[in-house]
């Protein structure tokens, strides 16, 4: 059989729709294969770096993207139309990303590393057993549309498994092949100089290398940021696997806001601009923008949706990201506004010039009698409120959410039950609980929890946030094994990380 | 439709192959609903008894198991034919393990609490950010066959999802339904005097009751210890849900054990014994059986291969645990025994009785040209020992390794290389590396970890140890949230347990 032509990668500028250059060639099986099996053989050389060596690492791939800043960002607006000082944000927190992730792995918590000495137990004797966790093995990731930078080549799934010590393939976006490959070209060149091994990094483009990355019997772990449809395509590919392995996916996600009335009343309109602000940051094509807001009935409530109209009266239409997402939006934001029962409080500004614009759109249902629709994800600059007249309808109303990343609720000064109420019927569904604030930012620290259960991902892991490492590692016990075959973090007269030795946790150095 | 009539659920004897009495009827449709409906409603309160109620309620459930030990043992002995002396053992584990979850929880750090205050970062402010674990819901438990009491009603995923504060049903296993049912009515009735609501245990019984449960809405989580025609056929509903939930399987494991040729030389007949004594420990019927031993070439590796047909042929036809097994043990090993390149070393007795007795039987292969099938567990008393002449054929072989629960490495007095060199290459494909000791015993510890890369588990997590508590938990974020909705161990006044505070890890106190 001849081999079929190979089809170009082509930049598009979402704000002319025009294609601009060609990137790459769609990546072959044959290319797929070869550089899965590069990954496979520098998996122990990566881990044989040492955390210090991939600190270093982390911080030398940060340290190469800012060098090139004015690149990437021009690169990364031009085929996402995010604007400069979204993209600079963006690409600053990446860096900041690596940096902490390099952190992470230097204090060593991470590695659970524990100790049970051998000794008498009520089931009898028990031996010498050592655990920590290990690199899990060579990790598919997949950009994500919205987020070129932080969610892409150098985003938070590449960074944690090359934190963990995985090397990584980024299947790269169709939506921002120049960034990727750009972005791809900096951090290998850093990653050699750091002393990485050949093999650490590698991209893919196209949806078949795509598909074949995730088949291939080296990748041992896949992340992916996109659609329910995409993350169940990649599921079904790792279900026919003879090993199916990990798959982390951030999915989709609602992020209900619940505006108190004691709120609306205080600061109702401050409240509806802000509400505006969330949901058409980025074009609304956050994962966390906030799709639908519950808002008391009654003229409190009505201030908070007046100062929304206006404020959606005055933002011009944004450009989306590509096509694809240009068309969901125009077919699932004017399918909401023809439901029964939803109408349209206001639009933003239509249209004039080429490329993939969008109106925003606010919609205004009952809480009492919600179409379920209005409970699904739609990307883009849309969102609903729902009118509530009392907290019971409220609570039968919350019932009905499906899982989110986020769930916020907008509480009068110092008000606290109705808050606690509210987050105690979200916290089933929710990753994270916001309080006066909105869920559209995603800061990068320990503490952050960016998941949620299905939809909002498929599995109790983060995507954000320094456990986020954990998912591109294993544990493995060492039971009776003489020193000199330990890690070094297990060995007796090691102390330079916290552990847990016979039950007892112990700082570094005790 | 008219309900289908009640199907019986029978305890039968292995011994004689005769059923012994009627235990319960199948669990109909409508009442695994009510049960999950009150293990949902159950939740909060049980989250709500707090940690230091839990582990009170942990520790009841053992010393009421403790109480019955005579009856519970007497039971499971009937229905299995593991012996009293396994059966007292395996209680005591199952006793030891729920109060060590007791103090597990008591301890804290695997709520993994974390603070970040508020604060600059390089991105810009960062809000005030506080993650712990939650209990994730009602999990649902699928009781093994070969462990009666330690991977069933009273085993360790029943003790590590109360731990994490879930509501539990138990899917019996229809192989020791009256040991199940006993267990659980030992173990309602010290819960409900413990203060537990009710729906914090149920149980279930039936294939069709089985998958109910796991299609249900309310559960959240799936337990699972079984074969990996049976793990698949539930991630198969699991994959059918809206909303799939995380499945923990421990599916199947070769366990692969190299004798050096050192220590064959060493000591080559004591290991040989050794080696049969773990293979036909429990009828051959652990999932850490040793399946298939590397021993090498020539006189020394003869000597263990001696003495192992020495102890095989001393060894008497075992009673299996049910009739399933007792099959497909016939069929499986003896086509493995028929395969071209595996001859038969020795037999062990002859079942001369009723029940569902099994020959033990030793096969060899050579290391350079083994079949494939050899690498696939075979519940029961089978072996293969692969006689390898040289290092290289050695090292082929391991490549071909499927993943296991653990590798074992029997090694000479202070030798370490090659040792290293073989748990090096084992290491991306077990979950526990053995040193000198035989991979059957799994100690309920801190260290421990059973689990590893498909088919001896579906996923990163362990279903001995400690942190098989994490399985049932998942991490929730609170952001701005006020001092009274937070819960307890993330509030700025509570030291009671290690938490992370602004990136640096606190003990109690601190």
């Amino acid at each position: 059989m001849a081999t079929p032509p190979a089809r170009d990668v082509v930049s598009i500028d979402p704000r002319t729709g025009e294609a601009v250059e060609v990137v790459a060639q769609e990546t072959t099986s044959a290319e797929v294969d070869r550089l899965c099996a590069a990954a496979l053989a520098a998996a122990p050389a990566l881990d044989g770096m040492g955390r210090a060596g991939r600190a270093a690492l982390l911080r030398a791939l940060a340290d190469a993207l800012e060098a090139r800043r004015e690149d990437v960002v021009a690169t990364a607006d031009r085929e996402t139309a995010l604007g400069g000082t979204r993209l600079n944000g963006e690409l600053t927190r990446t860096c900041y990303q690596l940096r902490l992730f390099g952190e992470v792995i230097e204090e060593g918590s991470y590695l659970e590393a524990t100790i049970d000495h051998p000794g008498d137990t009520p089931m009898g004797p028990r031996p010498d057993l050592r655990r920590m966790l290990v690199p899990i093995g060579p990790v598919a990731v997949f950009g994500a549309s919205n987020f070129p930078l932080a969610f892409s080549v150098p985003g938070g799934d590449t960074a944690s498994a090359l934190a963990a010590g995985n090397p990584v393939i980024v299947k790269a976006h169709g939506s921002h092949p120049a960034t990727s490959q750009l972005c791809f070209e900096i951090m290998s060149a850093a990653a050699r100089e750091a002393g990485a091994p050949d093999g650490t990094l590698g991209i893919v483009h196209g949806v078949q290398a795509g598909a074949d990355l995730v088949a291939h019997p080296a990748i041992r772990a896949v992340g992916f940021t996109g659609s329910v449809n995409g993350g169940k395509a990649l599921l079904e590919i790792i279900e026919r696997r003879p090993d199916p392995v990990p798959f982390f996916g951030e999915l989709s996600s609602l992020n209900p806001v619940v505006v108190t009335p004691q709120a609306a009343a205080e600061r109702g309109a401050q409240l509806g601009r802000e509400l505006v602000g969330s949901f058409t940051l980025g074009a609304g094509q956050f994962c966390t923008k906030p799709g639908l807001a519950f808002v008391p009935a009654g003229p409190e409530g009505d201030a908070v949706l007046d100062a929304m109209a206006e404020a959606v009266r005055a933002t011009d239409a944004p450009v989306l990201l590509n096509e694809g997402i240009a068309t969901s939006y125009s077919r699932i934001s004017g399918g909401l506004a023809e439901l029964p029962g939803v109408s349209t409080v206001a639009r933003g500004g239509e249209p004039q010039e080429s490329g993939f614009r969008a109106t925003p759109l606010l919609l205004e249902t009952s809480a009492a009698d919600m179409p379920h629709e209005v409970t699904e994800e739609c990307f883009g600059p849309v969102s609903v409120v729902a009118r509530y007249d009392d907290e019971k309808t409220l609570f039968a109303a919350l019932e009905a959410m499906p899982s989110s990343l986020t769930a916020t609720v907008l509480r009068g000064e110092g008000e606290t039950e109705l808050p606690l109420a509210v987050s105690q019927e979200l916290r089933t569904r929710a990753g994270r609980l916001v309080y006066d604030a909105y869920p559209t930012g995603v800061a990068v620290s320990w503490a952050q929890h960016h998941g949620g259960p299905w939809p909002s991902t498929n599995s109790q892991h983060t995507s954000v946030g320094t456990t986020a490492i954990r998912r591109f590692l294993r544990p493995v016990s060492w039971q009776g094994a003489p020193q000199e075959v330990l890690p070094e973090e297990l060995r007796d007269d090691y102390r330079g990380i916290p552990r847990r030795i016979d039950g007892k946790l112990q700082l570094p150095g005790e």
